[in-house]
């Protein structure tokens, strides 16, 4: 599976994709689905590029009652979407300072909605509307009958169980990684600064295969680590620093999302029982995940092994132990002690347990996994059970 | 200056940001603003992670109309934020399904607001609101007496002129992927597929010192390109192809955005005279380009050395010739036949003359610039003045 080199999915697939949703939205009365961000256009259309990176202008896909997809963008895009299954791809010359897509959108939208019909938006958790506020509201007043209904969980629900072929993406990038990882200790040493060590781990996974190391964050310290969103900074590493490196690679536009700890030379005991302690409350959480666990029980049971009557341990405010994987770095649903989600065969999770330990240090260990029909599947090489040292 | 290392702004630098911000809030009575974007929250707190790969959680700052910016973040990018210049740093336990920050920020913003100021909100060209709708829904009902105005221009404006160390920090990363540049011939040749091309181009860049390779757009086709923002494909290059990259790269959290054009063996009469005419077409906008000097103006230098009446020239659809350019691939002003926005010194800008040729295909020049007090300066190691073969 690590071989994997095609790219791309079959009509077939984002014919299932829709025909899906649209069964959602006629449940719910929408008559049209508006898709506004990188990952949602993407997922109905196969529209993949890194021109997202410019904010300058606006992408619209249209979902809608019945029939195929439509996209309404900028005309820069459009040969990069006439080589996806869409067929009516609708464009305007953008940047255009009078009326950028909005009209065009209007007119498209009012064909799927009539006078009066129901429009169906993310507004939710983990959900944000990428155009201009401004030009959303013109949307809104050009579409003054028409009700505007909050379907968050129609895409968020239709995106968490993922294909075999999206699965497969998934594990390409895991297991690039994972051999990124077990190379560490031959490119990092005691006497290289943080930067070196980051830049020389980007250089192994894309020697592994993947496409792009979009997210690598972690942090050295000695005896253990504060701090895990942060940026290399120039600090040279010493003996008895703990490292931890939490990437995000992608393979064919899914990515891989988890970390590996190190320590240089020698450990102490308190970080080396917090290593052990974490490891195995992802054993805990591989021991229970299979189709009708809920989310909550995911937390629960990786929060019971963490925590004793003798210590201190919180999570080292990160909220959650765990998420949703695929298109994005992080998607629904969340390992939280409020999310009733249950775990369906397909969904792609990320265990991420954390705690704090000793004076404000945290530990935190993350692995890959597939709900499968009776179970879970890792997808990364799992961890060791002791922390490596260097 | 390719030898920068320093990293991150003296405080002195976000004070003046800030300064120069209240001082326009002001003049438009405007009581707070909320920054809810990657770009903008960084350039006044100096809050750098790649952590906002991760959609699940919004993220706030605060501008009063005097004093320092108020931090309204999620727990887990607590001590990231207070290793910046920020002091009132305000966090909830995120995710949370009830109040994800909602209420916090309504509260910060009306210590700031009153029972009826005005709140500026970026909501223009360029912008999105990087949080839940339905949670910015209830923020407006959380604060009915305020008022919200567009504060997109003040924002923009401040951001556009750099100073020296944005633009020390910009040069680094145009000269470093200047020097990936000349080594393609190096690594590229007929025979290797684009996807081998592109990942051997982000290791050099890598090397060369960048951060990141956040962006690398693309396309090879025999005797020139129809298409500038795919990713590669399997498709293997042959002698008489056009290969085009297009690179946004950072160092420090601040990007170049250039492309070069090369021809593997030989190249058509058509494809060559292309690339000296937008190669002519720089050249003229750098002879033009100084303070005062409008984006209209420069879109009319360009396009006038593009435009000959036996042609039929066209932009590529790419709708622009250049844009400003600094913490993100892109950024205003356009450089297009409508924005009147003077240069100033301090200003950075990529020029991107693009002309259709021959049976729709495509040729795309780009440069980055910075505005001095009495003309330009290149940050980009010039281009060939004919399309380098291979």
């Amino acid at each position: 599976m690590s071989e994997l080199s095609a790219r791309g999915f079959s009509v077939d697939e984002y014919q299932q994709r829709l025909a899906r949703t649209q069964r959602a939205m006629a449940a719910q009365g929408i008559d049209a689905l508006l898709l506004t961000t990188e990952a949602d256009i993407r997922y109905y259309s196969g529209f993949l590029t890194q021109f997202w990176q410019s904010p300058a202008r606006p992408w619209f896909l249209v979902l809608p009652a019945a029939g195929k997809p439509v996209a309404v963008i900028p005309g820069i895009g459009e040969l990069c979407m006439r080589r996806t299954w869409i067929e009516d791809i609708r464009c305007w010359s953008s940047p255009d300072p009078h009326d950028d897509g909005v009209s065009l959108l209007i007119d498209t939208l009012r064909e799927c909605l009539g006078e009066a019909g129901r429009l169906g938006l993310q507004m939710g958790a983990e959900t944000s509307l990428r155009m201009p506020l401004a030009s959303y509201e013109a949307v809104r007043a050009g579409l003054a009958r028409t009700s505007v209904v909050d379907a968050t969980s129609i895409v968020q629900a239709q995106q968490q169980v993922k294909s075999a072929a999206e699965i497969a993406r998934i594990t390409f990038a895991c297991q690039a990684v994972s051999r990124a990882f077990d190379r560490l200790p031959e490119i990092a040493a005691a006497g290289d600064s943080e930067r070196t060590i980051f830049q020389r781990f980007k250089h192994e996974c894309l020697d592994q295969g993947v496409d792009d190391v979009c997210y690598l964050v972690g942090a050295t310290a000695a005896d253990g680590y504060r701090d895990i969103i942060s940026p290399p900074s120039d600090r040279i590493v010493a003996q008895g620093d703990v490292l931890i490196l939490d990437t995000g690679c992608t393979h064919d536009g899914y990515f891989c999302d988890f970390d590996r700890n190190f320590a240089f030379g020698k450990v102490d005991q308190a970080t080396s029982d917090a290593y052990s302690r974490v490891h195995e409350s992802i054993d805990a959480a591989l021991d229970l995940a299979r189709p009708g666990v809920t989310c909550a029980q995911l937390y629960q049971c990786m929060q019971s092994v963490l925590a004793t009557k003798t210590d201190t341990t919180d999570s080292g405010n990160v909220g959650r132990m765990g998420h949703g994987l695929g298109m994005q770095l992080t998607e629904t649903p969340s390992i939280t002690h409020f999310d009733q989600t249950e775990m369906q065969p397909g969904m792609v999770m990320t265990l991420e347990p954390g705690m704090a330990y000793g004076d404000g240090r945290i530990m935190v260990h993350e692995e890959n996994i597939v709900i499968t029909d009776d179970g879970c599947q890792l997808l990364t090489q799992r961890a060791a059970a002791k922390i490596p040292l260097i």
